[in-house]
């Protein structure tokens, strides 16, 4: 039960959805994290309860989560929402939802990938509301660091998720794209839909600066 | 050395690339698949290696290759093609290049997925330049199918990979979207990036129909 209870005024969420989860890395991250509000979709369940963890808000339609399980949650402080599966959202989808009514500064997102990579791809256009929003929220799994970006920002090489930065357009072209401080900088391109130009980039400097116009970035720090 | 030498009208070309392989599945695919053109890039020759294949160009920097494999080859028929690692593009969209110049009818391309979803989404974006020719490209795994339309098109049930489809935009949207002969229809909507509206939708018909008047979908074809 690692989790700070204590309210601030940047609310930290932490969402577990039903994708691949390493629950060794979800372990680290709840304890480094300190996470204000812990929201489990579906079979992101499973592991929330393999290691212990409070959360405060439970979804899904609980199809393919064992009965026993959500029992256990039955007595905590936890809330259950229970949705019918036949609807127009996912269970991720609700959950960035409820997650952004609680007006956080931070959302962490895993168990958002896996093998299924329409699952994925379509967790990664559910940032967009968050991005609107102005919350920093992200996709983490052991290998990955996703977020979207609208307009220009800086990385610190020593904050660095992995060796590797890779940038895609998620917006059919990215405007004057200009990047500073990494191994392969690039001087006020376009960046359009197809290339994969702005892909396994390196910081070289300190900091390293991504500036552009105009356009959605989808960012990715990595590690092999 | 399961390859069919012949050349048709329609090539058909294989592209063997980096990232996870299983070799079960290429192994199943080479020999139903009938490839007249095979690529390999990259650490994608460990996999072909494994499985005896004849291949017609192998590139890369050959960085993360054993030198012997590559020997193995150097008396084949096979044209190597060496890269430097410092390139503007990857090993990827050089071998899309060459197959393109092929004039193929289709080009299949695995080891295009895996645990760095920086490759796999920028491998997506690379079907780009094959969708501009009218080629049917496509990445291919054991979980997942994945495509561009820029026009409206059909899927027969009994030819679906898997039991999903899911479809998001690839352009920031989808205009007049309209799904028949699906267990969810749509009907004249606009898709935008951003929604999970059209993920994990099933075939109810003998044909489904992916109808719309403008941009770019990306389609999956899933199996969990």
């Amino acid at each position: 039960m690692n989790k700070s209870t204590g309210f601030n005024n940047q609310n930290k969420i932490l969402i577990i959805t039903g994708g691949c989860i390493c629950e060794e890395f979800l372990k680290s991250l709840v304890l480094n994290e300190q996470y204000t509000i812990i929201i489990v979709a579906d079979k992101g369940l499973l592991a929330a309860y393999n290691l212990g963890l409070e959360v405060d808000f439970i979804l899904g339609d609980f199809d393919s989560v064992p009965a026993n399980l959500l029992s256990e949650y039955k007595n905590s402080a936890s809330k259950i929402l229970r949705f019918p599966s036949k609807k127009d959202k996912t269970d991720t989808e609700i959950a960035l939802e409820l997650a952004l009514e609680q007006k956080p500064g931070i959302i962490d997102l895993i168990g958002a990938t896996g093998s299924r990579m329409d699952h994925t791809m379509a967790n990664i256009h559910l940032l967009m509301p968050a991005l609107e929003q102005r919350v920093n929220a992200k996709i983490l799994d052991p290998n990955n660091k996703i977020y979207l970006k609208n307009q220009s920002f800086t990385i610190k090489k020593d904050e660095q998720y992995g060796d590797y930065i890779s940038l895609l357009p998620f917006s059919s072209k990215i405007e004057e794209l200009t990047l500073r401080g990494f191994k392969y900088p690039l001087d006020g391109i376009t960046l359009r839909a197809g290339s994969s130009l702005a892909i396994s980039n390196e910081i070289m400097d300190e900091v390293a600066y991504v500036e552009f116009k105009e356009g959605i970035l989808v960012v990715f720090e990595t590690r092999d």
